[in-house]
């Protein structure tokens, strides 16, 4: 097995971060339609860098919402097609007073590179890409067939892929999904992602009045969209985190003893997140750990709030109209779709007056668990325990990859995942970063772990 | 009695007018610092407009916030003094985009005119110098001495004024109040305010850790700061609008059987809000009625709440900060000083996790009430039904004008309060309105109350 490609990556290396970069630079915001052409730029950049890659067959596919990029090397006559997976789209950087650099500006400080998405994910993007380079430049081939499929909209819920991925079944079968939207953990204790939750998203509308009112008219007589929109929030959890929606727990998988110990491997996390945030004490279901909390279990969260005056100084006005934005986290076996009608029905029976109360924007994906004897996911630890001298855990991942349970039903295959994020990289808040040193180590990961699956089918 | 006033009124009301509009150009918003200058532009324009009145001794007063205009005309000797207060800084104009024109460009409709302060309050700012100025045009002298005192902090709770006031009990030393910042009824339906409520304001925040997370990540473990400050939001009103903190009633005077009546007078202010605010249904303590709700119960209303995020599409974020701003309406005897402590140990006993909550910005004024047999009270009851031909109610007022209680403490003076606003006229919401018809009939108004008074006393 030739490991020229070594040589090849290293010598690559400054390139390399220059394209991280260029696509650092790109505000591709997939929520704010004011940075649709943002998005776009970004797709054609991925699409540009998959030709130079050697990649063929590349096309920009459109979707109705964001496009897709895909493209793919297919000469690996009889050996499997491993499909990598990943988004180009970033999360708004709102709040920007906390940044303390241009968050479209990357900026290395002692190994790390500050961006919005350095993290989640474009120096993950490139890893896949980067490997493919190396192999096709060294041996002049691929071990084993590779498509890439990258989107536009994993940062709005994956909405447009569904369907994309429904009415191109020929174009994308496989054998394998990879996802580079992910992490290994960190080079001294390197694990496998065994699985990821699923989300369901939602706002909520409070209509009371077809205008706001003085509050010294109309208080004590009409009725005030923030206080009815508080009271159907604080609702839905108790004061320790319990989701008091009626059902909600029904359809959650009961752990394994197995399971609550591979969850038990990884507690460190939660004590790393909290010294890194700066948060006093863990919050959630006393019955479960942290860590089982943080993985394993389904949680509620109010992800934004506004209503009525929000300027400096004063005003004594009742608000007409009150909104909050929703993500309900999930795991096997619940579904979005149930999700959404328990929770409309709480809405329904918290709902006292004669006010409008309205859901909007309402979309999920399911959660995903890999199969415990999976063969290509134990070729993953395999490479990662060479990689690191470490032995490798299996993790359990609280964040959700919207697209893995699609392959599953869509394509009829098992999806792993390899990137190089790690939990303290501040994903969707100010600041965010990436690690050099794991930009470097997953590309490594990335070209053995191509070679030892080809060489496992050949 | 001479009433060459009356033709005075009648040849220069298209002068008033125009004066009136430019008042209302003026974008003094007290609330906003950006808007600062403003507040000062509209203070000198009202110092100006009454030495054109005749208006002797006019200055501008520093307050350490938004300055204070004063002036007199002191030459009825032996005669009391009567004090006239208002107001000259507005409201925030937000939301924007529900005006049907720019709220700082005044436009007539039907014998209305639209802007923001049209109705609180430009016009009745305008009401005694335009009074003073017909008068001293026409007789040469005022029946009695005159102060004028008006501020430009009403709208932020007239924070400055207290201690202002204090610090110039001579210079503002007078036997009566008379409040511009108000209504009479309407024509048909003539009313006197004998009262009205007090107000307590702050802003409460919640802080959880240094920065937002992944709701992925933290999802289960970290406090969520929309969610502390909903569920102590949400601890401090039952469903029905009853404030659940600990003793917030204790102070509240019970209604006597003849207040009682005075308020039921008014039982159709409560119906007129609804239709022209189009809430569907009456809210609050189903053991009083709306009106009664409405002008002497006390109660609590955030006013305004944010955190999180706000922008377009969904981000899955636990954010570290939320904020809401509340106020409540005071009643006989209860104070801001003792409704404070009782808030913020309500606050602290809701608070149920290591997490910063913190009060801002509180500040409050006491209610106030007219006592029943005050003879300049019986003096405008009748000028108002000689006027209209009408009987006059007693009107209880639900809205709070802060100075009021000051003026009883500091200087020893009753409050009476004369303008030309009516409840429906959607003060410090979209598309506020003043009625051309209240302008010219409260002008004269003015006229026959300065002159029965200063008969009275001669």
């Amino acid at each position: 097995m030739s490991e020229q490609w070594q040589t090849y990556l290293a010598e690559h290396q400054e390139r390399f971060l220059q394209d991280y970069f260029e696509l650092l630079h790109i505000p591709s915001i997939s929520a704010d339609p004011a940075y649709a052409k943002d998005v776009r730029a970004a797709a054609e950049w991925v699409g540009k860098r998959l030709e130079h890659a050697g990649i063929e067959h590349v096309k920009t596919l459109e979707t109705g919402g964001h496009p897709v990029i895909y493209g793919d090397w297919l000469h690996a006559d009889g050996l499997p097609t491993v499909l990598i997976y990943g988004h180009f789209d970033v999360q708004p950087a709102e709040p920007l007073e906390l940044w303390d650099s241009d968050p479209f500006e990357p900026v290395i400080n002692d190994g790390k590179v500050y961006a919005r998405a350095a993290s989640d994910m474009k120096g993950n993007l490139l890893l896949p890409i980067i490997a493919s380079e190396a192999l096709l430049n060294t041996d002049g081939a691929l071990p084993l067939n590779i498509k890439f499929l990258f989107e536009g909209e994993e940062e709005i819920g994956s909405r447009s892929l569904g369907n994309f991925i429904s009415t191109h079944k020929d174009l994308l079968a496989c054998d394998l999904v990879v996802s580079a939207d992910s992490g290994a953990g960190t080079e001294e204790d390197p694990s496998v992602g065994t699985g990821v939750r699923g989300v369901f998203s939602m706002q909520l509308n409070v209509k009371t009045a077809d205008m706001d009112m003085h509050s010294g008219m109309g208080g004590g007589i009409a009725p005030n969209a923030i206080h009815e929109l508080v009271r159907i929030l604080d609702s839905m959890r108790d004061e320790e985190g319990r989701i008091l929606v009626d059902g909600f727990y029904d359809q959650v998988r009961v752990l394994t003893e197995n399971e609550k110990k591979q969850i038990a491997d990884f507690d460190s996390f939660p004590e790393g997140l909290r010294e890194s945030t700066g948060f006093k004490e863990f919050f959630g279901e006393p019955e479960y750990t942290p860590m089982e909390r943080g993985v394993a279990r389904p949680t509620l969260e109010i992800n934004g709030i506004w209503g009525g005056y929000q300027g400096a100084g004063g005003k004594t006005v009742i608000p007409c109209d009150a909104h909050a934005k929703l993500t309900v986290r999930l795991v096997p076996d619940q579904t979005p779709e149930r999700i959404q009608e328990l929770l409309e029905d709480h809405i329904k029976r918290h709902t006292l007056r004669s006010v409008d109360v309205t859901v909007e924007d309402a979309h999920g994906t399911t959660p995903y668990r890999v199969p415990d004897d999976n063969p290509a996911l134990k070729i993953l630890e395999k490479v990662l325990s060479d990689i690191t001298g470490h032995p490798v855990k299996r993790q359990w991942s609280g964040g959700s990859v919207p697209v893995t349970s699609l392959f599953k039903s869509e394509l009829g295959a098992e999806s792993l995942s390899l990137g190089g994020s790690q939990d303290d990289e501040r994903a969707h808040a100010p600041n965010e970063f990436y690690r050099l040193s794991s930009f470097k180590r997953i590309q490594k990961a990335y070209c053995l772990f191509l070679q030892e699956l080809g060489h496992f089918y050949a």
